[in-house]
C-alpha cells in the first residue's frame, strides 16, 4: 500500500528487464501507484524506464508521466513521437497538465501534437491555457470543472456530474453560473448529496463565493487558499465569467516550489537543484554565489590593504578582522530573512517602511549592546591594548546596526520595485556587509588609535 | 469578497469601538470572513479585539478563534472563562482544533473545560486526541469523518452523511469499514452522487486505500499526501482500525511550518518569529546565533594570534583572511542546504552516505578549481609575492573541499541519529568552516613560505 523503493526491488526489476520478460516486468510493477513508478524511473536507466513506460496501459502511463521529474520529462518528450504524445498522453490527462507538457515542446512539435488531438474541445482548452503566464492563476488552473445553471435543479446537476465524471478526477464543488456563464455561487458536493432531486439549485447554492482573477499571481492564490482553507477556487475573467478552477494539489506544488526557491536563494544556490542532479548542474547552481563571494573577498582585501600601515602599527587588530566581517554577514542574513519570509506569507505589507526600520533598529541595538559588551569583557581581560578593546566593541556595535538596517531595507526596496526580495538574502547582503564590516572596523581603529594612542 | 485590510478601515473600526456602538461595529465586520477578522485582531489592541470577539455569534467566534495567531490565542485563553471555552468555543469546532486548544491550557483549566463539555462523545474524542504526540498523524488528525459498513447501501450511506453533515465542514470521501471498524476501502463522494440508492457499498468501494498509522510523523504524512495528490487520508491503529482522518488543510499548515523552520534555521534564527513579534522576542530568537558567531570569531582570533609571527613576516597574507573564512562559510551552507532540502522532501535516503560524499567531492573539486584559478590569476597580476599567490589558491581550494564535505556529512550524520538535520545549517557549519578556513590558510602559509621563501 505504502510502497518503499529498495535496492532489492531495483535488482529484481533490472533482472526481468534484461531478459525482456514483459509479463514478469508488469507483474512486478502492477501494484505500484503511478507516483511510485515515476519515482522508480529516477533510479533506473532511461532505456529501462522507456521499456517499462511502453508496457504500461495508456491511462497509467499518462498518470506516471505527469508525476515525472522535470529532467526525465524532457528526455521522454524528446523520445516519444507526436502521435503517442497526442493520443496516449494528452488524451488521458487534465488540461492544466496537458498545457504544461505542450508548453515544453518545440514550436514545430507543438503544432504537430495539437493537430493530432482528436477531441477538438480539449485542443481548444489547451491552446487557451497556453496563453497564460505560468506564474498566474491562468497558468495553474484546469479547464475541467462542473458548472450548472442557477435555474436548474439537483436532478439535472447530478446528471451533469455523471456525464462529466469520467473527465474529472476530483470533484469538490459544483459552480453555479447564469446564462452568460458568470459565476453566481457554489454548491458543495455534500449539500448536493443531502438535497432532494427536485430542489432548485438557486435555493441551495452559496452566493458570495471566493474567486480569483485569471491574472492573479499564483503564489497569491496560494496565500488566499491557505488563509481561507479552500480545496478549490474558481478562476474568473475581468467581467466575472467562469474560466477554470485551481485545486489544492496544484497550489501545494506552487507553495513548495516557492519555499524551496527562497531556501536555495538564502543558501546561495541560484538554480532549482536537487542532490540527485548531475554534478555539472550542481556546480553551475553554486558557482555564481561563490564568484560573488570571491569578488567581495577581493574588495575586502583592498580595504585591508588600504589600512596596511595602521595594521602594522597595531597588529592585534588583525585578530578580529574575520570576526567583524562574519558578524556583519550573519546579522544581515537574519534581518533580510525575517523580511523575506514576512513578504512571502503576506504578513508584511509594503507600507510604513520607516516603522519596520525603527523596530529593526531597536532589535539591532539590543543585540549590538549584548555582543559588544561580551567582546569588551573578553578583550578587557585578554588584550594588552585598551584602545583595541574599545575599537573592537565600538566597531562591532556599529556593524550590527548597519547590517541590520541594510538587511531590512534592501528586500523591502526590491519588493517595492517588484523584484523578488529573496534575491537580497544570499550573496548580496552577506558580501556587502562583510566589506562594510571591515571598512567600519578599520576606520574606527584608525580614528580611535590616532586620538588616544 | 477578497478583503484587504486598510488603515482607513482600522481607523473607522477604532472610532465605532471607542463610542461603544455595538450595532455599527457589527455592521462593519459582518461581511468579513473569520480568517479576515482574525487577521484584523493582529492590528488592533487586545481590549478592542476582546470587545469585538464577545459581540460575535458563537459559531463565527469559534471560527475566528481557530484562525488566530498563537500569541493572541494564548492571550484570549487566559481571559476567557472555562465555561465560555467549553460551551461556545469547543462546542463549535472540530476535534483536532479542540484538542490543540485544550492542550494549551493549564492542567487545572483543562479539567474544568473538559468537565463542562456537554457532548460526552466529543469530550472523549478530545481526550483521545490529547494522548498523541502533536508531531504525529494522531496529533494532526480529526475524529470527525463519515464511515459506513461495507454491507450497507448507498441510501443508508446518504442518510449517514445527512445525519453527520452538520458536524463536518468538508467531506471528501466516505470510509468503508467492516463490523470491527477495520478500514476496508474508500468511496468518493463523486461515486456516491452518481450511484443509485440501492447499490451495495461493497460493489462501488475502492479497496486498497492508502492510509497512515497513527504514530507516523506528521511531516511524512505530508510527503505521502503530496506525492499521491490526496486531499484526505485515513488514520488507522496497528491492527487497521479506523481512528480518524487528516485533511489537506492541516497538512498544508504542517508543511508551511516545516519550511519556515528550515528557512529560519539556515538564516540563524532559533525560534519561530515574525516581523510583527515584539522586539524582545525577535532579539531572543537572533542572539543565540550571534553568540555562537562571536565565540567562533574569538576562537578565530586565537588561531590568527597563534600565527602572529608569520603574519608579521608576510603581512600581505592578512589581506585574504576574511576571504578565506567567508568562502568556507558560504560553501558549507550551500552543501548542507542541499542535503537538508533533500531530506525534507524525501528525495535523499539515509543510505550510501559514501556516494553522496563522492559526488559532493566532485562538485567541490570543480568549484575549487574555478575559484582557485581566478584568485590565482588576480594575485598573479596584483601581488608582489608569488608564494602568497600560491598560498591563497592552495588554501582556498583546500577550504572549499573541506567545507563541502563537512557541510554534507554533518546533516546526514545528524539525521542518522534522529536529530533535525536543519540544526547543522546555520550557525554550526558556518562557524566551524570559518575557523577551519583560517587554520588551513595560515598553516598552508607557514609551510609554503618556510619551504620556498
Amino acid at each position: 500500500m505504502n510502497f518503499e523503493l529498495t535496492d532489492d526491488f531495483l535488482d529484481q526489476l533490472r533482472d526481468v528487464i534484461s531478459t525482456e520478460n514483459k509479463e514478469k516486468t508488469l507483474e512486478l510493477i502492477e501494484k505500484l501507484h503511478p507516483a511510485d513508478i515515476a519515482e522508480m524511473f529516477d533510479e533506473i536507466s532511461i532505456d529501462d524506464a522507456k521499456y517499462i513506460y511502453l508496457l504500461l496501459e495508456k491511462e497509467i502511463a499518462a498518470d506516471v508521466f505527469v508525476e515525472l521529474e522535470d529532467d526525465l520529462r524532457d528526455k521522454f518528450l524528446k523520445i516519444l513521437p507526436s502521435e503517442v504524445i497526442a493520443k496516449q498522453l494528452i488524451h488521458n490527462i487534465e488540461s492544466d497538465d496537458a498545457a504544461d507538457i505542450i508548453g515544453e515542446l518545440s514550436e514545430k512539435k507543438q503544432e504537430e501534437v495539437l493537430s493530432q488531438i482528436h477531441d477538438r474541445e480539449q485542443a481548444g482548452d489547451i491552446v487557451d491555457l497556453l496563453n497564460y503566464d505560468e506564474d498566474t492563476a491562468g497558468g495553474v488552473m484546469a479547464k475541467e470543472l462542473i458548472s450548472v445553471n442557477e435555474n436548474s435543479d439537483v436532478q439535472s446537476c447530478i446528471e451533469e456530474i455523471r456525464r462529466q465524471a469520467e473527465n474529472i478526477e476530483h470533484i469538490y464543488n459544483v459552480y453555479v453560473v447564469d446564462d452568460n456563464n458568470i459565476l453566481k455561487g457554489l454548491l458543495s458536493l455534500k449539500r448536493l448529496v443531502v438535497s432532494s432531486p427536485s430542489t432548485k439549485i438557486a435555493t441551495i447554492c452559496t452566493p458570495d463565493v471566493m474567486s480569483v482573477r485569471v491574472d492573479k499571481p499564483a503564489d497569491e492564490v496560494g496565500i488566499i487558499m491557505q488563509k481561507y482553507d479552500l480545496v478549490s477556487i474558481p478562476v474568473v475573467d475581468s467581467i466575472g465569467r467562469l474560466l477554470g478552477q485551481i485545486t489544492i494539489d496544484d497550489i501545494v506544488e506552487v507553495m513548495r516550489e516557492e519555499a524551496e526557491k527562497d531556501y536555495q536563494m538564502i543558501s546561495g544556490i541560484s538554480e532549482d537543484v536537487e542532490h540527485s542532479d548531475s554534478p555539472w548542474l550542481l556546480t553551475r547552481a553554486r558557482l555564481p554565489w561563490l564568484l560573488i563571494g570571491l569578488i567581495g573577498g577581493i574588495i575586502g582585501s583592498r580595504v585591508i590593504a588600504y589600512y596596511e600601515v595602521d595594521l602594522g602599527i597595531y597588529p592585534e587588530m588583525i585578530f578580529f578582522l574575520p570576526l567583524i566581517a562574519a558578524m556583519g554577514g550573519n546579522v544581515g542574513v537574519q534581518s533580510s530573512a525575517i523580511i523575506v519570509q514576512g513578504l512571502a506569507n503576506n504578513s508584511i505589507t509594503n507600507v510604513r517602511t520607516i516603522n519596520k526600520l525603527s523596530k529593526e533598529f531597536l532589535v539591532a541595538f539590543i543585540n549590538g549592546i549584548v555582543c559588544s559588551s561580551l567582546i569588551f569583557a573578553y578583550n578587557y581581560f585578554v588584550s594588552d591594548t585598551f584602545i583595541l578593546t574599545v575599537t573592537v566593541s565600538v566597531a562591532l556595535f556599529a556593524v550590527i546596526i548597519f547590517a541590520s538596517l541594510f538587511g531590512t531595507f534592501v528586500p523591502l526596496a526590491l519588493n517595492r520595485f517588484k523584484i523578488d526580495p529573496a534575491l537580497a538574502t544570499g550573496p548580496f547582503i552577506t558580501t556587502v556587509n562583510d566589506i562594510m564590516g571591515l571598512f567600519i572596523y578599520l576606520l574606527a581603529g584608525r580614528i580611535l588609535f590616532s586620538l588616544f594612542a
